[in-house]
């Protein structure tokens, strides 16, 4: 059975669509993020500076909140003698999602992250990746004290998962051939998963039957899908006339998303000889971003890609279905709003 | 109660120490190493090329014989309807060990590993820190597929400290202040603490006692000291007076070993300096490891730190009296003579 919710995609604040679920799973995450804290804690201080650096650097949580509010759906709560393991699940999920943003780092010779300079550029690519390591450590301790071992396989799939998606999208990258089901498949990997695997243990946790592991399950990877195809189109720019900052940090490291794609696949020949110098061989003259914006608009490549985010998160509210309707529900059908309306 | 073994350390072929426990473990060896090619299986085909690139270049897989070992010495045989649980593990202790080493070379700006260009050099950095991800997240779902929370904890927080050890490195790096201390604390956490779990594992898959699991991880880990110093040793060429290959690559990137921080110890002010100039400030000159070895030699650097991995060596032994006399545990004595004998 479906619900009806007025949506209001047109917002002009997207951080209002988050409001009710932040709410909703506030006293939830007051503990996760001490926890998050307690859990970064080494007597070797580099690390808890390391990580406070990015943690602290904010972030909506997004993930995390995912976890408390499936969970929480499922009627997890605080009656719950092991009411801990979902805080602790929320906690594992963010770690996990931390020390990839640190390994991404490396990877991409990032040298800024959420608008600071990059833990890389501060402390060397090798601070980066072994307090990565070290938070992936973390996460699987806490993981192994929830003592849920359905959910430690779905949350240790996840993180292969993520890896392959990371190393197919090194080989996507700076190949202008790379096909739309090609690039979903990176997207599903990378980001997807991670809000996959961060909604199904919620249900988990709850032990409710299959049924609402599956639904969950979708509910996340759709609605992950959908914030990394806004996430695209807002590194250029989204579709404001007016740029914001570090816009086109994917078309200088030579990334081939989603508008991409769909504007080489629209392209004229000289289009294309300009994606495969610029993308595939990085050789970049003055100009070449409000040339690629250009050509990105003519084909209306950066609308397409909002239109394919609105399909999945279409999805991701369907999946939601099998639930009765309620505030919880509501919110999390409010999120699919908020990932989306950010484009604007 | 003790036992008395025969002990040959001044082998002239240190491998032979090795071969009673190789002969005892083949069988689950070879299942050990199905399990990692069927594990670095994927989809994206730069995974197990990369992958292989390094499990395929040898290694003694010390570690996962070590984790055999101990399950078997703990009477966990081929009859345990779940006898796929030590194979398992040894092959999740490999893929630690494996993904250290990818991270480690990306941290150590290395070139060349186990004798062959480092994948770093071949397929980047971020192949090398993405490949080394997903191999932790098959060790942990090879983990979780075993089912033993108790195996997790301690694997999980190997995890951790490993990590934990490696920044702890970071921060020593280039300081001639290191103290012996703070420098066993680095090899502790770097490479101890993986021996100490893989054999720990062991009598926890047997069901054995606590007394048993503190004995194997006392074994291990006082083992894996052992195999430390003298890794650092032959970083130095060891007591021959022939320079083997690779020698000196600890001195080039600037690490504080154990036998640098003897020689600081009792060095004189004009050593300090030389020390200060080529570990700290790496300003290296032509003839400077030449130098470096003659001032380890005169203050007999090397040999006192085989002392000391003898006595590491002795604990390790004296860790195994708790069980009674057989084959195994026979074999794991030798292993230690193995550790110390590679130095000659």
């Amino acid at each position: 059975m479906g619900v009806v919710v007025t949506l209001d995609e047109g917002h002009s604040d997207p951080e209002a669509s988050l409001t009710d679920l932040v709410r909703l799973v506030a006293a939830g995450m007051e503990r996760v993020n001490a926890t998050i804290l307690s859990r970064t804690g080494s007597d070797v201080a580099m690390i808890p500076e390391v990580a406070n650096h990015l943690i602290a650097s904010g972030g909506k949580r997004l993930r995390p909140i995912l976890t408390l509010a499936c969970a929480d759906l499922c009627g997890y709560g605080a009656e719950n003698r092991e009411a801990d393991g979902a805080v602790k699940l929320a906690a594992a999920v963010e770690f996990m999602h931390t020390a990839t943003l640190l390994h991404d780092d490396v990877v991409d010779e990032s040298d800024m992250r959420r608008g600071r300079v990059a833990a890389r550029i501060k402390w060397g690519n090798e601070a980066s990746v072994l307090v990565g390591d070290f938070l992936l450590g973390q996460a699987f301790r806490m993981m192994v004290e929830v003592g849920s071992l359905r959910a430690l396989d779905i949350l240790s799939a996840a993180a292969t998962v993520i890896a392959e998606g990371e190393v197919m999208q090194l080989t996507a990258a700076k190949n202008i051939e790379t096909s739309e089901d090609e690039y979903l498949a990176v997207i599903r990997g990378k980001t997807a998963e991670l809000f996959a695997a961060a909604c199904e243990v919620g249900p988990v946790l709850a032990g409710r039957p299959d049924a609402e592991q599956t639904a969950c399950r979708a509910y996340g990877m759709n609605l992950g899908i959908a914030f990394q195809l806004i996430d695209d189109v807002l590194d250029y720019g989204g579709t404001s006339a007016a740029l914001g900052k570090n816009v086109g940090d994917d078309f200088r490291e030579g990334k081939i998303t989603l508008p991409i794609v769909l504007a080489l696949r629209r392209g004229t020949d000289e289009e294309r000889a300009f994606w495969r110098r610029t993308l595939e061989r990085e050789d970049l003259e003055e100009g070449d971003l409000q040339q690629a914006l250009a050509i990105l608009r003519r084909h209306r490549a950066l609308d397409d890609t909002i239109e394919r985010a609105r399909h999945y998160g279409d999805q991701a509210r369907a999946a939601l279905d099998p639930f009765p309707n309620g505030p919880m529900k509501i919110a999390l059908l409010q999120v699919v709003d908020f990932c989306i309306a950010r484009a604007h």
